[in-house]
This record gives structure tokens, C-alpha cells and sequence, in this order.
């Protein structure tokens, strides 16, 4: 069954769902016989809710593909991350806060360094720190092309975000990176007659931006890649007739939110206690709440495995505040695994727990792990019947059929 | 995500995968409450490698359905065996050590016995041993078509192979078995025009051999089936980019493997330990090595439990020799299951052990058997999945999406 089909099935109850999404929660151990991060963790209350409820394994995209963070909330969104493709560009932007709408054209950008005759000598010029490079994105915030509005934001060390805001322009552009020093940065070529206008625009942006880098020491260059525009997501409202929001820390993560439709909570602190706060400050607001969870992934990246046990046991000790709230269903899962012995995403299965009191069948397990979860009642499963899982226990789906 | 899309993802990285695979590995218990073949088995070596790794169920094609050896070995190579068809006439040629290639054309053919009216009495010729049916297929060796170059091979008792070579011949042509006794063999009739030429030189080929055969007592005619030619298969290079070996002793299985890309390891001896010593020889020419031992499924077929046993426990002792080369991944599994118990291939999903120390996350199984498989922390899978799980756990798999 395909997911477009749940609208027909779509039931007017009021009751919610909460998704707690503990980023690259899925670990290994670091040693033989050892235990995985969530394993070790102490989670006296997350083990409660795995008595409670059921466990399974949820699977990212398919077996063997380690997901990007886009990919990986699409497919808990209950879009086909595959079918869907959301360009690097408009991800990058939304990661730093900037809003691309349908028809504007997002790209990421790379400083580069370039030696006397125009050639890069250094693809990531000499991957300045982020204090280098902020100065020298406001230096480019400066430059005014006639006929359209553009955005520049600084992403992280040489890399930044542009989006270029007009009539007419399409994102079917080739990237100018030539993917290898030695050469020149390549011009912005259209990949069909309708591109062109957006090119030639690119084109000018650049050639005033390499006016104003030129006597940089490392960052005199430039190159941009994955132009893109908004894909045109359906909405949570569209899709699952739920009023959803967004809390989360990290700006990339609510940019996604945003493509689907969901509403920014906004709220002070970072702590899961400050996010956990927001969401039952809008309550009643809202049927659907995203919670994100940035630093099980950001530790797991470190190979910190400590570290992310540490947030893993911060996350459990503020899970009260959410049962309080009484959801009808919650869901404690990640969007792919990020091990801290692999230092960086994997594509292992990621576990999950799924508590609805009124309407869950429980398995045998008693805790909240990697391996708690191969045992689970939910077996391994594609993180696309993430949402159905949560409309159906949350009694929001009719039957199918006679 | 379709894997046709991994060939997008590859990393250029050096590390080694092995696939063992025991032919029919699956089983039945004898009796109720007894154990299966390889639950029986002493395996200490592959019950280490259980412990250590992870296990699952791999399934061939889908819930019941029992594959022969093409399709069942189509799938762990990660090409869908329902979408792509190796035609029975191929795999049967390949099977006696006959290549095919582009524009050839293979038939499967049948010895039959003809009445004093032409018309088929035995469609198998009374199964003809092996010893009756070879001398007749040297005599088959020498017809002479006129623009073509003809091989006939014998395969066992009543069947034979041919292939036909030259210009412009299609293997769109329908069968000649009537599927009954009582009737005439058929002539081969085109399916397209553009076949029209092989059907002709197949005819006078059959008109040929009918006057050679005709005062043999049981096989005095023929039937050819399955005509097809080489499918074209990507190969393993154009998929997954690795330099891929072949280790087996049985010519259909050298052969599917050469039909996507392989190198066949030529070595003396038809032991474990001797396929072993071949991988060892060849360890730095190549990047995955499929090892294929057919024992298991030939005391399957057989009815020989016992012998089965054997097999595996043979196979068990030498896997310390696999282990010493210190492949980054070796998966032991087979192609489907035979059970001693049915005396033939069936439907049940097969054992599935992978072993990747550097990545894989174990569960909590500690033997190799069907009932530790079923709590495997892999599940039931599709085989097709067997290749990107492989080249995931060697960390030849690049993120997918950003």
C-alpha cells in the first residue's frame, strides 16, 4: 500500500503524537562483547516505556545505504526519500536558517584558494576556521545584482549558503567545482534554455564575489554546487490531516520540518528539559510534535562514545515531562545510527520504541537497546511505516476496505 | 532504493569480501523436536563467527517460492532474479562447461522414445542412464549445418545441451516438447521474423539427428527446450566495482558467475580446504571471492542427512584457513534450502551468518542453525540484499543524500 492512500483512510480524532527523534541514535560496541552507547546508558525510564510498549528496527532507506540527516527525517516523514530528492542547496540554506521557496535557486558554497593564473591550488581553501570566514561572507552580503534579491550565510568553515530570489530562474545549473585543483573554477552553464537567465545572473554574482576575494590570502576563490530549489513537499496537513510542529535546536532539522509543512516552535535553551518545555507550552496547539535531539549524533561524529551515552541518559531523565503531557502515542527512535566507533553515519537499523497505551501490543522485551530492539515485536522495517505506525495507534486511520 | 543506484555511492577502498556459499544449506528436522543438518553439525568455527557477528534469515526470492541454482545464486549476487531471466538452455550449457555468448543460441534437449507412428511414447526416453545416453550424443557431434558452427554436450541421462553459432541467429523460438505423450515432437517455430534463420537451421539439425537416432531401442528422438542466449548481465566491475573471483567445483556455477563479470580461479581438488587454498593463492588479485561448495546440496537431494551433516562439518574444519587470509567481511549462507527431509529444493529461508569485525553489530546469538537465524538480529531479508549489506560492512558504501 502506498502512503498517498492513508488520506482516504484519515479519521477526525484529536489525539497526539509525539516522535522524539534522538539524532544518529544507533550505536556498536566499541569493543567484542561490549555494549552499543544506548546500551550502556543508564534509561530507567525509557526502559519503562519499552515494557510498556513494543520495539523493532527501523530501516533508514535499505539495507547496507547510510542516509544524509534529509534523507533519513524524510523517510520518518513518511516520504520516499529515493522517489523525493531534495537538493543539497535548499538543505544547506534551510541548515542555516535561510527560507527557499518555490522558485528561488539555493546553492552551497565552497571558498577556495587560487593560484597567480586563476587555478584552485586548494579545494576547501586551506579549510579556514569559521571567524576567517564569517568577515569575508558579510564582505559578499554587499553585492547588488539588478532584478534579483540574494541571500549569503555562512555555514561552517569554508562552506556557505547563497539563494538568489527573482522571476524566471530555474536551479537545472551545473556546479563550477571542477572536483580537482589544477583547474579554474568552471562558469555556471544551464542545463537547458529556461536555466539560462539564472546562469547568466550566477555568473554576474560571481564575478563581482572574486572582485572582493581577490586579495584574500586563502579564501580568493570560489565555488558553488547542488543548486536547488523548494522540492514541493506535500504538508503534514495535506498528507495526514495533523497540525505539526517542529522542536529543534539545530536549524538544518527544522528546515526539513519546514519542507513538510510543520510550524517552528520557537523556545530558549537547548537542553532536552528546554525542548520538552516547548512542547507542552503549544500543547493543545498541535496534534503532531517533531522533537529533535542534536548531540547523540554530534558525539557519536566525535567517536565520543561517553559523551554520547551522557546525552542519551539526559534525554531519559527529562522523559517524565513528555508522559505527563499524556501523548496517545510516543515514539523514541533516531534518524540513522551514527557509531561513535565509525565516526560518522552508518547504515545499521536503528532502534525504536513505540508506546501507545490505549492501543499498543507490547512484546517480551525490558529495555531500550540495539539488541532489545532485533528482539522486538516490530521485527526490522523500512522508517517509511514510521507514520502510518503512529496514525493507526494513535485510532487515527479507518479501515480499508469492507 | 534500487540497486542500480550503488554504483553512485562506491568508495574506491581496498577492503576484501568473501561469500561462502553452501549449496542448499537449509534444513528440516527429521523427526519432531529433532534438529536440522546444520543444527546437528559440529561447528565450533562458524559458531565463533556467530558470536561474534550477526545472523538472519536470507530469503531467495519471495515467501514460498523454492529457486532453482540460477536464480537462487542470481539473487546473492544482487541481480533480481524475476526481472532478469537466464534462459534454461544458458544456464544448462553453462552447466556442462559450454559458454554462451551474445548471439548464441543454447537449448536444453530431451531424448524421447517414438512410436512406430512418430508420435512420443516416453517423453525421457525410459531415463536412459548416463552410460546409454553419452555414446549417442558423440554420434549428435557430428551433423554438419552448413553457415553454423553446432556444440552438443551430454548433461545427465536422458538430457543434453546444444548451442548453435553464426550470423544472425535469435533465440525467440518455441519449443518442440508437446508436453504429452502421444504426439509428435514439434518443429521449432519462430516466435518473430527476425528468427525465422535459427528456427530453419534448428529444423535441419533435428531432421539430422532423427535419421542418426532412429534404430536406437529408447532414444530414437528429441525435444529442445529453453532456447536463449547470454543476458547480457552487468557485471560485478560495472555494479559494485570489485575485481570478483569464482571458486567452485561444479560447471554451473562457474558459469552463473562468469555471466556477471567473474574470473573463474582454476585449482586441483574438489575439498573445502582445497577451494580455500585457491582463494588463498589469489588473495591479492582480487577484491570478493564467491566460494561455492556443492556437497550440501547433493546429500539434500539425496535424502542424506547424515552425509549433509558431514559436508558442513568439512566445510566448518577449514574455516580457520578463511579466517587467516582476514577477509574485512566473509558471509557464509547458501543459495537456498535442501532438505534430506524433502529430498529436494525448497522454499525456507536460508542461514545467513555475516562476520565483518571492523563494522558489523553483533547480536546476541552464539551458533550457526536455522532457530538462532530466526533470532537473528538481520531477520528475514530478501538475498538480493546480500550485496549491499556486504559492501556496507567493508565500507565501500558512500552516504547517500546530504
Amino acid at each position: 500500500m502506498q502512503i498517498e492512500d492513508l488520506k482516504s483512510l484519515l479519521a477526525p480524532v484529536n489525539t497526539k503524537i509525539v516522535l522524539l527523534v534522538m539524532d544518529g541514535l544507533g550505536g556498536l560496541p566499541m569493543e567484542p562483547g561490549g555494549k552499543t552507547e544506548l546500551e550502556t546508558a543508564l534509561t530507567p525510564n525509557m526502559n519503562k516505556l519499552a515494557v510498556e510498549g513494543i520495539l523493532g528496527q527501523s530501516c533508514p532507506i535499505s539495507a547496507g545505504i547510510t542516509p544524509g540527516s534529509g534523507p533519513a527525517h524524510l523517510s520518518l516523514f513518511g516520504i520516499d526519500p529515493v522517489k523525493t530528492e531534495v537538493g543539497r542547496g535548499v538543505l544547506e540554506a534551510f541548515g542555516v536558517g535561510v527560507t527557499v521557496k518555490k522558485g528561488d535557486v539555493a546553492a552551497r558554497g565552497n571558498f577556495c584558494t587560487l593560484d597567480a593564473n586563476g587555478l584552485i591550488s586548494d579545494r576547501r581553501a586551506g579549510r579556514i576556521p569559521t571567524e576567517e570566514a564569517l568577515p569575508i561572507c558579510e564582505k559578499l552580503k554587499t553585492i547588488k545584482i539588478p532584478g534579483v534579491e540574494i541571500e549569503v550565510k555562512h555555514v561552517k568553515e569554508y562552506r556557505f549558503a547563497v539563494v538568489m530570489r527573482g522571476e524566471g530562474l530555474s536551479p537545472d545549473l551545473e556546479e563550477t567545482d571542477p572536483q580537482r585543483t589544477g583547474a579554474a573554477p568552471l562558469s555556471v552553464v544551464a542545463k537547458n534554455a529556461a536555466a539560462q537567465k539564472a546562469a547568466d545572473l550566477f555568473n554576474k554574482w560571481i564575478t563581482e564575489a572574486h572582485k572582493i576575494l581577490k586579495n584574500e590570502p586563502k579564501a580568493n576563490g570560489l565555488t558553488l554546487r547542488g543548486f536547488a530549489t523548494d522540492p514541493g513537499l506535500p504538508t503534514y496537513k495535506e498528507l495526514y490531516n495533523l497540525r505539526a510542529a517542529c522542536v529543534a535546536v539545530y536549524p538544518m532539522y527544522r528546515g526539513v520540518a519546514q519542507l513538510v509543512g510543520m510550524d517552528l516552535i520557537k523556545f530558549s535553551g537547548e537542553t532536552p528539559s528546554d525542548e520538552f518545555k516547548a512542547v507542552a507550552d503549544h500543547w493543545n496547539e498541535y496534534d503532531f510534535f517533531f522533537i529533535h535531539i542534536k548531540k547523540t549524533d554530534s558525539n557519536g561524529e566525535d567517536g565520543n562514545f561517553d559523551g554520547k551515552v551522557k546525552v542519551i541518559e539526559g534525554v531519559d531523565a527529562a522523559i517524565p515531562e513528555l508522559i505527563a503531557l499524556k501523548p496517545d502515542v510516543l515514539i523514541i527512535t533516531g534518524d540513522h545510527s551514527t557509531p561513535a566507533k565509525l565516526k560518522t553515519h552508518s547504515w545499521h537499523p536503528v532502534p525504536y520504541l513505540l508506546w501507545a497505551p490505549a492501543s499498543v501490543r507490547p512484546d517480551t522485551e525490558v529495555e531500550f537497546g540495539e539488541r532489545a530492539c532485533m528482539h522486538g515485536g516490530l521485527g526490522v522495517f523500512p522508517a517509511l511505516e514510521n507514520m502510518p505506525l503512529a496514525l493507526a495507534h494513535a485510532l487515527r486511520l479507518n479501515k480499508f476496505g469492507a
